[in-house]
């Protein structure tokens, strides 16, 4: 269970780290969309590792072939399944965390749960996992783009205590693409990477923050009261690994506000169309967007599986310590910028639709 | 679309703040579990308007009616339909509001997407909405507590700059309800509630934070990948009105650590239990739970209708001001500890009966 | 589980015979249409008991309450709430029956997996609990008639072995409510009429088979390969109490034919629509609809709580005999027509919003 | 959408007759099941083409690989993502077919719905995409039988007006298996051999009835008042290709009895059970199963491709005629036993965990 997101634009993600391959079945899709193989390769090249001196060195082409639901070209409306093969596999990096729980990874809880689990990178809860929602993020976003030119960029906000400078409403997807830690901060960029190469060397890790825009989304998608728009984006995004908070608009900063100085004002812009002067609503009011700038934020945790000794225990209940074998990245924040516009994609696409499903059938 | 929450214990609320009632199903509950109107008015009288000098002077009882799903006190198994009638409504305080689109507020947005609204007392985007999601989570309250003692406490944590002292390992309910505005602080809570008092009246309002911890709660709720136990209390609490952030354990200042500081270590206990040293993971890794304390905050921003004046629109287009009339609360946080606790309830009892289904039936 | 049906058009039932009331809320309706509690109660009356000489004599006005969704006349796309009350009940007459379980009606089974039930007219085992249903398919049909002029119609075709001759082609509802059979062949229906009677009188009943054609439908509704739009009308009307088989097109006589007999060569008609000469297709071609008339038949069995005397066993598990008390019908099929007509409308209801949200949002 | 099936125990199924492949994703498989490829190859081969002279001569081994959920020859808990590549694909057989329409199959409405078709070997309406049930069919099947030594088993029960004398209670899959058409009826068998092999030759086809029996059944499985058990048996069945009917227990022929002939008698048998004299039920009652044997049967119409010369129209709108090639089946019914189990299989399993989640969690 839990394997499947989204009710109109559905995705379900397969796969562990080692073993026969990851992926995922897109089911919902709109017929006649035009897509290619290469469309998606792009953004799984943003996600996979080795990309950088500064992610895991393990290496993965990550070549997608695409099984169903695509033919001459376009999309059939029948079920989309990619697959992405496993290859650069070193199971025996991980013999001794067939034993010892690597402290808060998923380890110790999938054992708790399932009374099983496979141990070799990770398994289910690997960030490989994400490779089928990103595939399927590529298609999301070829519909909105197609549907209201909607654009979804995401980059690295801060890591640790460095952070950048960055207007949402202006970024570019070339400024976030030119450097490796995906900061569109000139300056800021640099040294954050130095501050990862050194962690990196150190066998620690860093965390950060993940700010994602998201622009022209039409007005009207949310679906209260449980699905409104900021509900589905906050699980969407937190389901992420590592993810420990996500802030909409204003955020846990906006609670310092008082109403008059917090409250968006009404104007009617040069267009005729009702906007609002700021935007600490992030977009979204009463769970469905108002046609301003989505933004959002993501906080990643620092990378649990690290080369610095730790005390741990056993599964068989014995206390031991354990410093990590395998190939890591000393943070997951420049990779997790594709995973989270990923995820913001999915959300804006599966509403788009339903939307259209409920409260465009009789006009 | 988008009403109904949760998989197997599943609800649905209905209502808007004028016209016949609020009220709620649940579909999914065990059957023979005891439960009485009181239990359910408990929390419900936790959550009224009017319930002291900080909240909104509207006055409802708010008195539950079981239309069906309970029988001679035991539930049946079958549909838990809950109701509450509206009864103290004044439609005329919101004759303004008809036209004129309260800013921040989802009046503008339901209208952008229905074409439609009821826009006395805000219909369905008023937090009359949470009455069925407050007593539906006393009976999942009672089922999580009857199954393995699992108790779910919120409190206020901060009101705007107003931090309190509070040991969510510690805090008891009888703390947390010794004061009107929720905070088992003994000294902050009365600086806060002065701080309410005086921005009411002021006819401005303010936010802040409410943290939960759930106790007890066993190993192994939560559903990767998609619907890992964080992912989906996020959007439980996301989707509650007026909120902008939500945290799991370490949330966002969890960032400014690295990788060594932030882990949890393992080590076995006194019953041979595998416990964690410290818990920053909030008591779930890897999308389930492991048996340490549930601990999140969610962050509620300033109530958006207050009675200063501010610049607005109207549906037909034309720029306004508007200083909004009606009752209000110049804060939400008192009236939303019950519901975060609420939400955080459903999603628990959700997974119990979901991670039964699934992993208790071969065994 | 269990008490929810639909995708985009979803309704949610609650409910017993005797206690508080029945009803519906149905998520998902698209804004804006007119609805008045009097067009609902139109096909309430049609299904109420009590409503001819061979029904069961419970008099049950069963007017309802819209409760929510619906302000000044129009649905606001939120969730519509309808209730009715219960009213005539007669618990003593089953006070036997809280002992007895009544053979083929479900007492035991509700036992067997709940371990409690309502024994009072049913619980939620009552044909009361299709008022939901009902209520909803109104609404649903106005929403179809009102897209693309789709009319429902249903009628009872067979009394044990009394066969009506009917065209499902030209049909009306005027005819259909022309007897109180609901069976719209003029000679057959006083026979049907004197069979029900007579069997009514021996405190015995008998059953048949009701079909329903659906006209105007669109080409294109139907999700294969599970939500078949056949597969999803064989649910909806299997649901039904006292319903034991399903038929689309050519049903079950059709396995008698070969290939080049049963298949529906296709022509071109004067407005060059592709359609097809026969129609043993139902109006149905791998899974979606072709345009063609959609014809369906249910069989449903002799009502199961009769007068006369039968063995059964009491819940303790004592062999006893029961001749059944209460007030009856001789025959379900009547009062089924307006349930399969419902059950009908909301899956085509349901299809064509799901249809509007996948393949007609990019064009 | 459309492509998901079940709750707990949940299969999503993708691929086109020609293309990468086809296969199925399970979700909510219980951990720590033993399985193995070859045990899923079982019931493939029972499904798979040209395995005798009465079933379509394409050649496919169906060979399956078990790409994730696997681990060390015990199922994760995770999903178990299953693939058979498709080979012996002749697309040229279909060139005429990428343009004219055959009757009564899915070419015309796939066009109307979606605007484009693979028009490959039929693409997603084929029966390949069953490959996909009929692997999860056989997970679904080892959880029933260790659980509660459940067993299913289906059989040609008639072809065209040969109809096979079967007791429903004592067949064994043995007895389905000693002959090519999988009529356990020693007799009837060869008549029915000998009836496709001649409309075969003929280039017509025929269909029939298949016959379906699960055993062991615990009484409390299904959910009233939609998910009813046969409601969703009905569902599977009529989603399968070719299905055009569905009866449980006594179905059509059961409404020519009275209600006193066809109500199924209580008695409590030699170990204290509560047990029905007669079966007319077909194992549930009320939605829900009642211990005693399920029984149902579905109607398959003739197939739909032949080579005879048929009335036919282009996808431009042109009138032609159509004499198909490639190659099929020209009857479905041997290939749709192991289909049939596959789905009540399912229906089942998914039941049973849907049962255990919700009533077995406070006991």
């Amino acid at each position: 269970m839990g394997n499947t997101f989204g009710h109109l634009f559905r995705i379900t993600t397969f796969g562990e780290s080692h073993g026969g391959g990851v992926g995922v079945i897109i089911d919902g899709c709109p017929p006649q969309l035009e897509i290619s193989p290469a469309e998606i390769q792009v953004e799984l090249d943003r996600r996979k590792p080795g990309q950088s001196k500064i992610t895991t060195p393990r290496k993965e082409a990550d070549t997608c072939e695409i099984l169903s639901g695509v033919f001459a070209g376009k999309t059939l409306g029948t079920p989309i399944a990619i697959m992405v093969r496993n290859k650069d596999t070193r199971p025996q990096d991980y013999d001794e965390m067939a034993e010892k729980y690597r402290p808060s990874h998923a380890d110790a809880t999938y054992d708790a749960k399932y009374g099983i689990r496979n141990w070799q990178g990770g398994g289910r809860s690997s960030a490989r996992e994400t490779i089928g929602r990103v595939a399927a993020g590529a298609i999301a976003k070829k519909i909105l783009r197609q549907v209201a030119n909607i654009e979804i960029i995401g980059y690295v906000k801060r890591i640790q205590d460095l952070e950048g400078v960055i207007d949402p409403n202006t970024v570019t997807l070339e400024q976030v693409e030119s450097n490796i830690v995906r900061c569109p901060d000139g300056e800021c960029c640099h040294r954050m990477i130095e501050l990862i190469e050194q962690i990196g060397k150190e066998g620690n890790s860093v965390g950060g923050v993940v700010e994602c825009v998201a622009r022209n989304v039409p007005k009207g998608l949310g679906e209260p009261v449980f699905d409104k728009l900021e509900a589905d984006i906050a699980k969407a995004v937190m389901s992420l690994p590592a993810s420990k908070g996500f802030e909409i608009g204003s955020g846990f900063p906006g609670t310092l506000l008082t109403g008059i100085e917090h409250n968006d004002e009404f104007y009617i812009d040069e267009h005729g169309e009702i906007r609002t002067v700021t935007n600490r609503s992030g977009g979204i009011q009463g769970g469905i967007s108002n046609g301003e700038n989505i933004i959002l934020r993501v906080a990643f945790k620092p990378t649990a599986t690290i080369r610095k000794e730790q005390k741990t225990v056993t599964q068989g209940g014995e206390e031991t310590v354990l410093a990590a074998k395998g190939r890591h990245d000393p943070c997951v924040l420049p990779r997790a910028v594709p995973m989270v516009e990923a995820m913001v994609a999915l959300v804006l696409c599966d509403h788009l639709l339903r939307h259209h499903g409920q409260c465009q059938v009789l006009s």
